[in-house]
């Protein structure tokens, strides 16, 4: 298994993973600017990932502050914070993951600073850890909604490559198979950056799991023309009515799994959900650069200067959602987060 | 408005649509091999622009035979047909335009050789020339179904690049833009082969037609967050009850529009409709190389040998269809071309 973000004798390192699968290239990542910068580009990416990552960079931006005083320490926490939490709007992991850092430090607030710091490396630590042992809970916990045999159709990357751990929806899906479970998976590239078609078909083919892979727009011929038992993705931000939202493509593949009468499963750590969002309306939708639509890999696809538009996310609303599995409980609709 | 195809001094050259938008390039066509090749190969696509190339190559290939007898002349016109109708299984247009080719040269049957070819030469300029004229009724009929100001949303290429003429569903958006209708166009890239991307935005551009290039899955997104007036789109193959063949994505965008109440057309010459299939099901669906998803432009996406499929058409059922506008009339569910 392949971890995105790594600790090496005290220091931090992603692996580069608009690289993949083509190259494995791992970045030395020296600053809260180094990482804030990996967070845009998307060479860490996928909600759990963003939570690890963004604990991680805090960590080392304080670094340079352990001598400092208490209040230009606590001013620096929020001042990197902020800069972290806006590298991308949508998933909540970053935002819970620095709420969580903050507290932390706070309860400390009365020792010496350099102590407040080692905490905090520590809590890091955890919500690494946590990741990890959340998504091998969260795998064995899937199983239920698996059949022995089972087609799947999975979007995007919810792996190793997104967590701390095994995955989310992905990591369901391999433990199926370590389980002996017949799966095959129908991987969508997930247009534009294409992490189906570059991360999850990679790990996919490191764990041995049987899969095929299709453009986006075969999903719909996939299930008209094939048995599929499942749609299962993964969620960066699940508001309290249940509504998620996920990779862009994921909101139209819910529509397909509904009109062929697949069940559609969102997989998701329970810190996804965030209860002060009360529905799918009130979540910021990141809106990346037209360019990532225009080229593919620095190729031009499309006419000089076209227009394009690059929304990274959709909102799924609660009645196309099957069932939302955590950590803690497979959760049926109508779903009530508050 | 660029040809695809294009007689100069009796010698025969298309534009190759697998460089465009990147290069212009035209080639030579000297024989029906060159043809079969190019058509295999998508140098020369669409639905009707098909049927003309078929034409051409069978002109072509029968060159060399002018001196012959008649029969070994008519076994080669069977022989040559035969492959060329074998370069693509799903589009009618190949088969329609070799069965008529066919049918001028043998009601010439008793006349010299020289004679035959001069009239199936003829034939194939007519054929050519009946579509450019067709496109332009197809153009001018559509408009009942396109308001003042529109969004339109349509997949893959069907304009100038497709036909002899105009286009056929980009056609109708093209000649509602030059009537002066408010039109704003939403072109899905079109994966694997990105011949929105590719053509259609290209065409859009030419024309100066305002438009935004997405990828396959954000369609149900816009179709959400925006005013999404018609999905429009062309076809291959239409079967005797209304089901309708059309590049991947065609189905699976009907059933987005449907959920949104968006309504969806299909606009193709009336030659498409193949009333001796009764049904979509009974439509073969062309199965292209897994090579094309893994790669796009030479650029590998996705791990060495990952196992990908290309099925490069799906099949709408009649009951998605909000109508089918032809050259003659819009039809209208229940469709029976019985």
């Amino acid at each position: 298994m392949i971890k995105p973000l790594f600790w090496d004798n005290n220091q931090l390192y992603i692996v580069d993973q608009t690289l993949l699968p083509i190259e494995y290239k791992r970045i030395e990542i020296k600053s809260h600017l180094d990482m804030a910068n990996a967070i845009k580009r998307l060479a860490i990416r996928g909600a759990p990932a963003l939570g690890i990552a963004a604990a991680a960079g805090l960590v080392l931006g304080l670094k340079p502050f352990i001598d400092s005083g208490s209040r230009l320490f606590f001013e620096k926490l929020d001042e990197i914070s902020t800069l972290l939490n806006s590298t991308r709007p949508t998933a909540i992991n970053l935002s819970w993951a620095l709420k969580r850092m903050k507290s932390v430090a706070e309860s400390m607030n009365h020792k010496p600073v350099p102590d407040i710091w080692n905490k905090i490396y520590q809590e890091a630590l955890t919500i690494h850890q946590e990741d990890i042992e959340m998504c091998q809970v969260i795998g064995r916990h899937g199983q239920s909604i698996i059949p022995e045999k089972a087609n799947i159709l999975t979007h995007c990357n919810t792996g190793g490559l997104a967590t701390g751990g095994l995955g989310t929806a992905l990591g369901v899906i391999i433990t199926a198979h370590q389980l002996g479970k017949d799966i095959h998976v129908y991987v969508d590239e997930t247009r534009p950056l294409l992490q189906g078609a570059r991360l999850t078909a990679w790990e996919l083919s490191e764990e041995k799991v049987p899969y095929t892979l299709i453009c986006d727009n075969m999903a719909a011929y996939i299930m008209a023309t094939r048995k599929i038992d499942a749609v299962i993705v993964g969620a960066d931000r699940i508001a309290a009515n249940g509504d998620a939202a996920n990779k862009i493509g994921t909101y139209g593949l819910a529509i397909l799994a509904d009109y062929h009468e697949v069940p559609f499963y969102v997989v998701a750590p329970s810190s996804t959900i965030d209860p002060s969002v009360s529905s799918g309306k009130e979540i910021v939708i990141e809106e990346r650069s037209g360019l990532e639509v225009r080229e593919i890999f620095g190729v031009k696809i499309a006419p000089e200067d076209c227009p394009a538009i690059s929304p990274a996310f959709d909102v799924t609303p609660n009645g196309l959602i099957t069932g939302i599995i955590t950590e803690k409980v497979v959760f049926r609709t109508p779903y009530n987060f508050l």
